[in-house]
């Protein structure tokens, strides 16, 4: 049996998964940060990640509607106003199609999540079902990647408004935005489960729960790349760059 | 078949719903205002109803979390702001709580709703369920009942404060602070069904999620007024008032 971590030992641990293992070390990243993406790849990806994007706040109602916790409903509450905006005022679902008007992709196409890679449609959709099914601890703690994306956004920023020409301050404002509140998101939720987590059993669900969180961002990237870098494989009725943008 | 009902027929239909079936007119509510309720009575009638404020904001995250339309979030994200709170400010829940403590309940003996009954418990469940599971306009048209509250609560606190001296204004808060959030969900929500009703079904739908949500509360009286009023059998494990307030 697995023995009681400190609380430190458990952030510890967590803290090196996603030092090996988050999506910012996938050759898709590095190629999109590093200026190597054709504008058609930089767009698959925009599309293909604007479903988890539009999908986040039906993840985090789904946790607040199965979370008898009050503080905790209110303090995810946030997350809600964050992605979805206020009325008269834009989200990050909106900032993010901004990205996608920026990359010339249309705002319906996008939308409607028509294009869509079946991968990342059922990569996103684990994740929801992960945050409906598992326990209340698991569907926090899947959260826990935040901890390691103030760091990939500040580079993602950095290198694409250096590496590709068509990408502006403008339509990269949901980077801009979004690490202050991943960052305060990342350190309620490391708090949570340092606190909440208190039997080996608890911590090994925790470190489950960011494993599978990891393997969810990771394969969104890998469905990406098989389609739209190597070998190239895009799947039938699924986004097709236009010839000039291969 | 059902014809089609103008959008102002449609809405004359449930208001005439509400006039002859809405929880105002059931028996127990008549006593309660009219002042011929003990203080058990009272009592229990404020610790059942607690489990309904409390599952409010888990129905309304049940509906957020089955909405894909951003604007419809939006707007009803308000009310689990309502209910839960803010950050260092008051809810609807809080302020229940501040009833039934004004009222001599135990506080948690309120929360942990060991004394709930079974009725209230499942009928509650219910209204959960049925906003979980049925179709979308379904799930909102089931919050229709706040047409007819703003009335039902100026009649409760009139009543209360006039007949019963162990309530107070400080311990009715939750009744000054609600009708306006009721009334800017009641016009949101009709416009939202005269406007998403567009075929007979969905107008029949409309109308059945009401006469839904108005037997959830009528029920919750039943059950308060069996185990409470007449037979007064209370179940096994239900609340029991003490004997001086019987």
């Amino acid at each position: 049996m697995t023995r009681l971590l400190t609380p430190d030992e458990l952030e510890a641990h967590l803290r090196e998964m996603g030092a090996t293992r988050y999506h910012r070390l996938h050759p898709f990243h590095r190629m999109l940060h590093g200026g190597t993406c054709s504008k058609g790849q930089v767009q698959a990806w925009a599309l293909n990640r604007y479903y988890y994007q539009a999908m986040i706040p039906i993840k985090d109602a789904t946790l607040i509607a199965r979370c008898p916790d009050r503080e905790l409903r209110r303090a995810w509450r946030q997350r809600l106003e964050d992605h979805d905006g206020s009325p008269g005022g834009e989200g990050g679902i909106e900032r993010w199609l901004r990205l996608t008007e920026g990359l010339g992709l249309d705002r319906e196409d996008v939308v409607s999540t028509r294009l869509l890679l079946p991968g990342t449609r059922y990569a996103v959709e684990a994740y929801v079902h992960f945050v409906r099914d598992r326990s209340l601890l698991e569907a926090v703690a899947s959260a826990l990647t935040e901890l390691f994306s103030p760091q990939i956004i500040s580079e993602r920023l950095a290198g694409m408004l250096a590496n590709y020409d068509y990408v502006t301050p403008e339509t990269m404002a949901y980077f801009q935005k979004r690490p202050p509140q991943a960052q305060r998101d990342a350190d309620f939720v490391l708090d949570y489960v340092k606190t909440h987590a208190r039997t080996p059993e608890q911590q090994q669900a925790v470190i489950g729960a960011l494993s599978f969180k990891l393997d969810v961002l990771w394969s969104m990237l890998d469905a990406l790349h098989h389609a739209y870098v190597s070998p190239g494989l895009i799947p039938p009725g699924a986004f097709v760059p236009a010839p000039g943008d291969g």
